[in-house]
């Protein structure tokens, strides 16, 4: 039997992605390619040719339980983490890493989000491979950096100290979201990785770190750990992750333990976080424009344009915008800076009371 | 018994005003400015209160005349013209001109689109009283002229000989949609008139300066006039139509007559014929935009925005644009140039088949 394990987090809402993203359906459960498949289950499948199905686990808000169930056939109803709150993913990873600890103390633990493209499969198996073999001989927190393609603004980047032949190192800074002329010193300098949020370690070597930096997620966590993979998992659960701290693993953990190292790899890798990076991997027509099927485009370059399917899109001298139609809201707005859509996003919540979000 | 009759056209398809107008239900029809009325029906109103309600008369295509009887509930079928055809204002007066002489041969007409807006009524029932009379003593064919307020492109204009007292002048020239050069001079000589295609003439005069420039379209219907206002009448019209050319009154005939003249008037006119010459007569924002009651709007001017009342519209960035989202459509396209919308609705007529159209 493996102790090999996979938690996949799909719990997010994908605001950066609204108006397409909603929180009744966001992105991780879109048919973004017109592939006919969501991220989640681009992610699943590409996780399930290289673990056994059983021993992979999806986190989720209790909100998209359903949505999963439905996404993903195969999977048993205890695969299935459910959060009763939004609490970013330093409580989400300690659910998960309690759970399969309470199953297998000799787990080590590959982290994903679920809204990644990962082109090269061949290369990211080999790379699983060895950080796990990595994480189960070291105590070390082991994060994927991929080779910066561009000098990107929204991702992190992780420096580190000398990069040595088998592809893993120590990390020596952390930096999120620099600004523009930081990312191409960054990428420049060969000395940066962007860092893609896939974890690798030991159940043990997490814990551990966990009860250093995070004890206010872990305290009772540890105090109760016999009610994990147990019928009282659930309430427990629901009584406590209201009362955590709403902190990211990179802010919380990461940035602050002294063994973390990342395993640098070229992947084809792509984060669909947003509409700004969704373009960057998106096919493009000869003027830069990302588009459907169906659309008449005029005098126009460098454009990601995203209506219905049955819809015909005509698009006339605009240049470096984002075109969203989405149900009850249609949204035109310039490319290239994220903080657009979370300042759009938040005026609407002003403005309209939480309707169209 | 009222001589004075009225013919209000209302069977284009609005192209113009496409992706909002379409075939199935033209802007005529739809309620554009939020008032719960159609064009169709505030023109109606406007008439109705000049006009017996028995003496106006609505031409329109046979596939409109449902749409006409349900927005207009007062008519009687006999007041509705219906063409089993489109063929330009032309032959859809002739058949007008035709039917009212049969009925009343001492008629004069008012004829006018359906599509106008017009602010000032007192004026205008001044200006029709005014026009009727005259159409009444001489063998004249009067249009009504609209004093320009700017260089618009997209109307045609009337030079008139010398601005006499009555405002009744005899037409020097007609210019069909001149370039932004020619119509700043135009405007700012004084001598221009807007064609607001509203005419003004008597059964008699019209009769016969179509029986010397429209032999084509009223030989058949001079031979056989005795159908029009009889049970044999749209048979008749079902058959000729279709063998007619396709040609505008002002082409085939007002720019050809020597008996033509134009009544100016300060009518708080226009003409709700396109997305430019709605946006210059609809309210705006401080920064020139026209958009609806729920919108964002980030650095953006001059744009006219129209999307269904339950969609939100968030622009951001965009000067001088129409945003029209409709149906199965979402068209972005820089404003000022009427030739930009037939050549969209041309292409998609050409790409697609006629879907989206």
């Amino acid at each position: 039997m493996s102790n090999r394990y996979c938690v996949i987090m799909a719990g997010g809402i994908g605001s950066r992605f609204w108006p397409v993203s909603r929180p009744e359906k966001p992105k991780q459960f879109l048919n973004f390619f017109g592939t006919g498949v969501s991220l989640l289950q681009m992610t699943y499948e590409r996780f399930a040719r290289f673990f056994p199905e059983k021993n992979i686990f999806i986190s989720t808000n209790i909100a998209y339980r359903e949505l999963v169930m439905k996404q993903i056939p195969g999977i048993d109803a205890s695969q299935i983490l459910c959060e009763p709150r939004r609490k970013n993913t330093a409580p989400c990873i300690a659910y998960a890493v309690y759970r399969i600890m309470a199953m297998d103390s000799d787990a080590v633990i590959v982290v994903s989000p679920s809204d990644h493209l990962i082109l090269k499969e061949d290369v990211f198996r080999d790379v699983l491979d060895k950080g796990l073999a990595f994480a189960e001989k070291n105590d070390a927190l082991l994060t994927l950096g991929l080779k910066p393609t561009r000098p990107e603004t929204g991702y992190g980047y992780i420096q580190i100290d000398d990069y040595c032949e088998n592809g893993i190192n120590k990390v020596k800074t952390f930096t999120e979201k620099p600004n523009r002329e930081l990312a191409e010193v960054f990428v420049e300098s060969g000395e940066f990785f962007w860092n893609s949020g896939i974890f690798i370690w030991s159940g043990k070597s997490i814990t551990e770190a966990m009860g250093r930096y995070l004890p206010d997620i872990i305290s009772r966590m540890e105090a109760e750990k016999g009610k994990f993979a147990t019928e009282a998992e659930q309430e427990f659960i629901n009584e406590i992750f209201p009362t955590f701290p709403n902190i990211s693993i990179d802010f919380g953990l990461m940035e602050k333990a002294s063994n973390v190292y990342v395993l640098c790899a070229d992947l084809g890798w792509a984060d669909v976080g947003s509409w700004d990076s969704l373009y960057e991997i998106a096919p493009k027509d000869h003027n830069g424009n990302v588009t459907q099927r169906r659309s008449l485009i005029y005098e126009s370059s460098d454009n990601i344009v995203s209506v219905p399917t049955e819809k015909l899109a005509v698009i006339d001298g605009l240049d470096g915008y984002i075109i969203a139609d989405s149900k009850n809201v249609l949204m035109i707005c310039r490319r290239g800076d994220e903080n657009r859509i979370r300042q759009i996003v938040n005026d609407v919540k002003d403005r309209f009371d939480g309707e169209y979000l």
